[in-house]
């Protein structure tokens, strides 16, 4: 099957996308990278090291990975404006992950400001990922700034709850012709598998790897949840039915 | 990983178990177990033509795996006892997934009844598997009947629903000492991993994959599901919070 | 309205059926049953003093109700037919629920022993409600037994988890023609006025009653929930749809 | 109980707001609304006929209720803020619940222009109450507007599927200090019990009473769930535990 994602003109052939935190240390975070097979990472600019000669973390990330660094601390569109460009400026690309977050307790993005963030850097070139809260509108006005693909949240970020607004990212999936990404929430790779049967273009997942008890096997049973999830997907699920329907005939075995 | 399941005296590697009923033909159910990778096959006694030269459904069946074949369409223990010790006579094996159901709208399996064929066969010898509504107690009596794994219902059987009856297995899976192998209503790869990550030793599948557009993709992406789920479950799940979690510190970037 | 139930002859008004334990004092229970306009209690019988002059636990339920003495305690249908027959000596009616438990951790049910156990007292003419573990086959054996009603668990008792095992018990609903009192697991009134939508004919709750804040206005939330779905039940429930559909014709208004 | 819910300065003892579409005729209508017991009823402007002197809708609404014109049919911040001055001019009052839809299919609402309607109506003295996509940060801008209640829908409008966006519902209940309305997607008395006991301040139904069987029996049951829920929840709902509790002691009874 030659099934390919393409967001910002890059072709993706693996639909897992991870995040560096939490991890015990950089090695782990390495290790479960590779393991995971994904081919899109996100990494906080705060996080890294933009000073010193040591590479921080960006050192123990696999090189031929895409980086898609991400806004985390921003609370406006101008902080994480400001943000990207800093990113692009030391050299980590022009991927870039908008986080906008003035919530303290549930951590939930501002639709509103990340939408004008897109905007602005779409313009600038950019490849834009919002991160978003699960809205259908919101989505068509990020499509409308310049969006590469639309990143809803399946639940509070590292809640593990799974995709609790299934309603509104199937809605958005089967109305928003950009790339659906799922990110925060997903806590099993059952629910990754999930959220690819109800057909999100890929995932992303972090604390659900990071806080395995073996984040480097989890990394791997996500990778296998993701490609079974999208195989299941273009296999074409069987319908569900109220009744039941025997597997053999129920005519007369013994008479 | 060396993850073996040992049923019967047998080790097998891989946790999907599938069925032979519902696909298009005989060679689209070939392509299909051999693509799921499955080492246990249940077929019905019934459609397996036991008098004629030609091998019949057993002729598509990969030589390797092992045969389970079911009594579908007994009503009694009586004639689950019938079919199982004519399973054997004609070559099968002395494996038997025993089926007692006189329901036939929603294709309930009998337990009490099943319970006593349980008894019967395994004395004579036989690997017995009972297929069964899910009940703690009703699975004791299987485990005291001598049976080699404890088969409960996800949801009826046929209706792609997936695990409707959770709680009830989830008990199950803690208490009894058997192997658990979740079977009936499991509809999509993320339904089989999840039981998986629930800590069920193993999944039948078989309308979910005979009823995909694709049955041969779909036997795959179960056997990668499986796979997925049984490795989350050993690599230790994270936890569930209500609240959120971030994946970056939160102490502020720009000032 | 006039909506009457019938069990074992006596017609009742009213569908809610409560429990005597875990209150902090009889008098707390009392105003709680009052509040309930139960018609039907169920007490243990062991918690009744039958020697003493005192009268007990009986003492503060309203003398109007129909008890149900209930078995709690019984481990094998022996034990059960044993503490029926004692509760009818001492004078408490001839109304008995039926309750076997060997399973310490989760209280779960015998079906096998209690199905037993309603045969034996059914003859005997007492009015028989087996609390069950929810399976359509042992259900019917039950029915053959010659319960008056039947008593599903929607969750292991005391969990106040609400109606986990819905699948099933919906399936008892549609197929069983006796009254089905959905029994144990119900922890909210929105979960008791869902038993009913879905078509039970009773609810009894206790531990949520009895563990509430406030246990007395609890009692009167589950009564109001209970007739709630009820009407809603006999008013026809409205179709649910995959799509919106505008309560107002959504030709423009403006122009 | 004193239970008092304060919107825009009104009092209100009864949670259930209902809506005026979808009936067979406006007698079914004012009959079903007189037996809701509901003191909020919402009416799109562009159903009364506001040139006749027949009074059209208006007619057959209790003259007691507070009367909530809403503002069904805008597409713009603009067209809903037209509606509203039109509303007060025909003598409809100051309440406005404000609804911009430009999506078709799912009906849902633009939050963006809902805020800016919010904030330009909440100047000119209306007691503005925004139909909103569940969303923290779009509700907090909603208050910072002027909003006098916020009303997040639990499903798309007419669907009748329940509270799928319970999630956000509920963190919209613990964060925002004005009262949550859940409005939408409730199609079960029992739905709308569930989302008083999350805590929420009302609801408002209208597909679920006005397309069941008997529309005016079913307003009922949802006056007495709403009930039901607000006072399970101010009487404090027990805990949910995951092993089960006996309500009656465990030691031995017959030795």
């Amino acid at each position: 099957m030659n099934d390919i994602l393409t967001i910002g003109g890059k072709e993706l052939t693996n639909r897992l996308f991870v995040g560096t935190g939490k991890f015990a240390d950089h090695k782990e975070m390495g290790a479960a990278i590779t393991e995971s097979n994904s081919e899109v990472v996100t990494v906080a600019l705060r996080r890294v090291d933009v000073e010193s000669n040591e590479e921080d973390i960006l050192h123990d990330i696999p090189k031929q990975v895409t980086l898609m660094p991400n806004t985390s601390g921003a609370r406006t569109a101008e902080e994480a404006i400001r943000i990207a460009r800093m990113a692009k400026a030391v050299g980590m690309g022009n991927w870039i992950k908008i986080e906008v977050i003035s919530d303290h307790k549930y951590l939930l993005p501002d639709n509103e400001e990340t939408t004008k963030a897109t905007e602005v850097l779409a313009k600038e070139g950019f490849v834009v990922l919002p991160y978003m809260s699960p809205d259908l509108m919101a989505a068509k006005r990020m499509v409308d700034a310049g969006a590469a693909a639309i990143m809803p949240l399946g639940a509070p970020i590292g809640s593990n709850k799974g995709i609790r607004m299934k309603e509104m990212i199937q809605i958005m999936i089967d109305e928003i012709d950009l790339p659906i990404v799922v990110d925060a929430g997903i806590g099993k790779p059952s629910e990754a598998a999930e959220a690819m049967e109800m057909g999100a273009d890929a995932v992303l997942v972090n604390t659900a790897i990071a806080t395995a008890t073996d984040p480097v096997q989890m990394a791997k049973a996500f990778d296998m949840a993701v490609k079974a999830g999208r195989i299941g997907y273009l296999s074409g699920l069987g319908p569900v039915s109220a009744k039941a329907h025997a597997s053999s005939p129920l005519t007369g075995f013994l008479g």
